[in-house]
């Protein structure tokens, strides 16, 4: 695994290629994207059944054909082994505690005046889960996009997958069954985006669209936002891991190696204190990469996309880490928590040595779908939030627009507003 | 203004219309405001100079010229009448006392089996605030978007507003000082979005965009989100109201003409449960009409957009103002508070007879940044929370990880993803 070091002369264009990580460009595909919007839009199912056959490779007889039934969902359930159903179990209930912390309150709050001002707090009434599908059919992101809506009350949960050759993952079904969800389509990619922003004669127009996706559903989502709300625009994992002469080499090798196992495009990222940490995790990389079902893939990806970077200090080594502001950032040093004040920017912070990053994919609570390519900049992980929204509540007694209202009213005419500063003053007439 | 009756045979069409208000097609403007995004990030100040002579007729010299310097807005502040002055106080004070409410805490939480889970807060570091300039320069937008940032805690906050022949608003700049602007650009339209987008030599990268504009600025929006985070799409301003026997029917005239001056795109929806009320409405409406100075946008606006729609009970009333869901909304009945419940969209709700909606413009309290065009069925005001961003936060114990990383490795065998699995096992070898 390449290694770097802040004081060679190269560094600055080498940290540069990092930060350049994952500038996806959706521009090559807005048009095809462009067009498989319009068509469902235009013609709804009909367009859905084309792109299906397109795509995914078999026939839609009747709209009927498109749904995912209970009851399939309930025998997938039924038949998945002792173990496993625990384990989604208990990943389930981890993750609906965590995500039940998150849940905002309405409030209101009095003046002496009279006014009453507040927040009212509200779920959507219906979103539109996406759960990419074929070999890449994870249950784990329908539990992870389930339920935060689930906590927020959404009354109505929509699911679309793709389906290639009409082949539906067992285990998706199951945690559908685990999740209670009602309504499931096997229609995916572009179309499925579109289907759910628009609504066609089978799939429910929702309010809000989330779900990790390849380049054409990330595209789509960013189409169709604005006409629904979207949760973020992700593009391909990654990880970076500070660490200090502390940390066990063995675990910083197969964290690294646990990002890039997912995706070519995947980004692998180590800042180290420690030459020694930095050489000898180097090698388990090697060592562990043989052992690897998805080897092909992490090698490439460590190789074209992952580094480990020596810096001069720890602070320097935070200062790199918070440009780069990664997706899944872990602490493995001695004093993780002490470092927690100066992380400004990372998705998900896995802190201390037994804290590896699949934890947080499967089983800890926090969600696993997060902000990549730097834009925990500005995004959060998906949370309860994407599912609720706000209204602003005002309440004014007459004492109060008493007192404020001609100062309101002058706010007013300045602005050359006058029914505006009419419709206070008619208030204040005697 | 035109009555309308939910029993009326056209009714359903009628409603359409209604609700189909706001459907603003972007496709329009998106080819040309895409070439301006592309201009700005090739050639950064060189096209805002080309954009500012061909828009807003005036010559940059030289780099500097886009500046606003924090002594002008200095002076605009010393230069206001005094009555105003503390008008802008006023609504400062209140504004942010209120978004001091909405400040989300970080919080961490502790399990028994030594396991700590929490979220992080933490404010963007670099906010963009677009304010429109010229006829619509409204100090009021300044401080709704420069507040919140402020209480969420971003330490660095840019300010871009058009000034066509390089002339600007004495009350913007008052309203910059009151705020403690420090770095404020005389760009407009979709090249200040691109420019705080992407940055230029001038103008900083920020991390979110926030504030009004028209449609190239919304169309801008919408082409820059995922390179940087948004507030919201939005569109022409609107009120729906709903009322009882109980409303006056003067409030209730110059309440929809405060909406319908805005802007001849602008809606002013009314439902009432009283034909009497809607009749003396909409006389009302014609004899304020007569009196404001932006009459002829006021009654384009109500005689294309506006109507008053006869319900049979409030229950109706209700029903049909959700599936509006308007920006702004007013209960003036007898029982405001007891209809909240009811209230599922709306953007900002106004309660009572002494809360007509410019009350919420200026010094309630809560923004006046709100979602349009249904959109408010998942979109909220705009809040803190628009310039912060949450890292989850994960410490498992080894006793935690004992304890729940085999049904994790589980978890990860079953998604074929061998290197996850291996990097929980690694941690539960003795």
């Amino acid at each position: 695994m390449k290694i770097i070091n802040t004081t060679d002369s190269n560094f600055k264009e080498e940290f540069e290629n990092i930060l350049a990580r994952a500038k996806t460009d959706i521009k090559g595909v807005s048009a095809i994207v462009t067009n498989i919007i319009d068509e469902i839009v235009e013609k709804g199912n009909g367009a859905i059944k084309e792109h299906i056959l397109k795509f995914d490779k078999w026939e839609v007889k009747q709209d009927s054909d498109l749904e995912i039934s209970v009851e399939q969902m309930k025998k997938a359930y039924e038949n998945i082994d002792e173990k496993l159903k625990k384990s989604l179990h208990i990943a389930y209930d981890r993750i609906k505690t965590y995500h039940e912390k998150q849940l905002p309150k309405s409030w209101i709050d009095f003046e002496k005046n009279g006014s009453i001002l507040g927040q009212k707090v509200s779920a959507v009434d219906r979103a539109g889960l996406y759960i990419p599908g074929g070999k890449a059919a994870y249950p784990s992101s329908l539990l992870m996009n389930a339920i935060p809506a689930i906590v927020a009350g959404v009354e109505e949960i929509v699911v679309c997958t793709p389906t290639p050759n009409d082949e539906i993952n067992e285990l998706l079904l199951a945690a559908c069954h685990i999740c209670g969800i009602k309504k499931a389509f096997k229609v995916g990619g572009a179309s499925a985006i579109a289907a759910m922003a628009y609504g066609t004669q089978t799939i429910p127009k929702v309010d809000v669209i989330t779900g990790p996706g390849n380049i054409f559903v990330a595209t789509a989502k960013k189409l169709v936002f604005g006409e629904v709300n979207i949760d973020m625009i992700a593009g391909p994992s990654e990880i970076g891991i500070l660490s200090d002469a502390s940390a066990n080499p063995r675990f910083l090798a197969i964290d690294l190696l646990s990002q890039a196992e997912h995706d070519e495009m995947a980004s692998s990222i180590m800042i180290t204190t420690c030459d020694k940490v930095a050489e000898l995790t180097s090698i388990e990389v090697d060592r562990f990469l043989e052992t690897l079902s998805r080897r092909e893939i992490a090698k490439k990806s460590i190789d074209d996309r992952g580094a480990i970077i020596i810096a001069s200090d720890m602070q320097e080594a935070i200062k790199l880490m918070n440009e780069i502001a990664p997706e899944h950032l872990e602490i493995m040093t001695n004093n993780a928590f002490e470092l927690l004040p100066k992380i400004k920017h990372a998705g998900a912070i896995f802190l201390g040595k037994n804290t590896p990053e699949p934890i947080g994919d499967y089983i800890a609570g926090p969600n696993h779908t997060l902000p990549t390519g730097s834009t925990a900049k500005f995004y959060s992980p998906l949370n309860v939030e994407n599912f609720l929204k706000k209204s602003s509540i005002i309440s004014f007694s007459q004492e109060a627009i008493d007192e404020l209202g001609e100062a309101c009213a002058l706010l007013a005419d300045t602005e050359g507003l006058t029914a505006h500063a009419k419709s206070v003053r008619v208030r204040l007439e005697k």
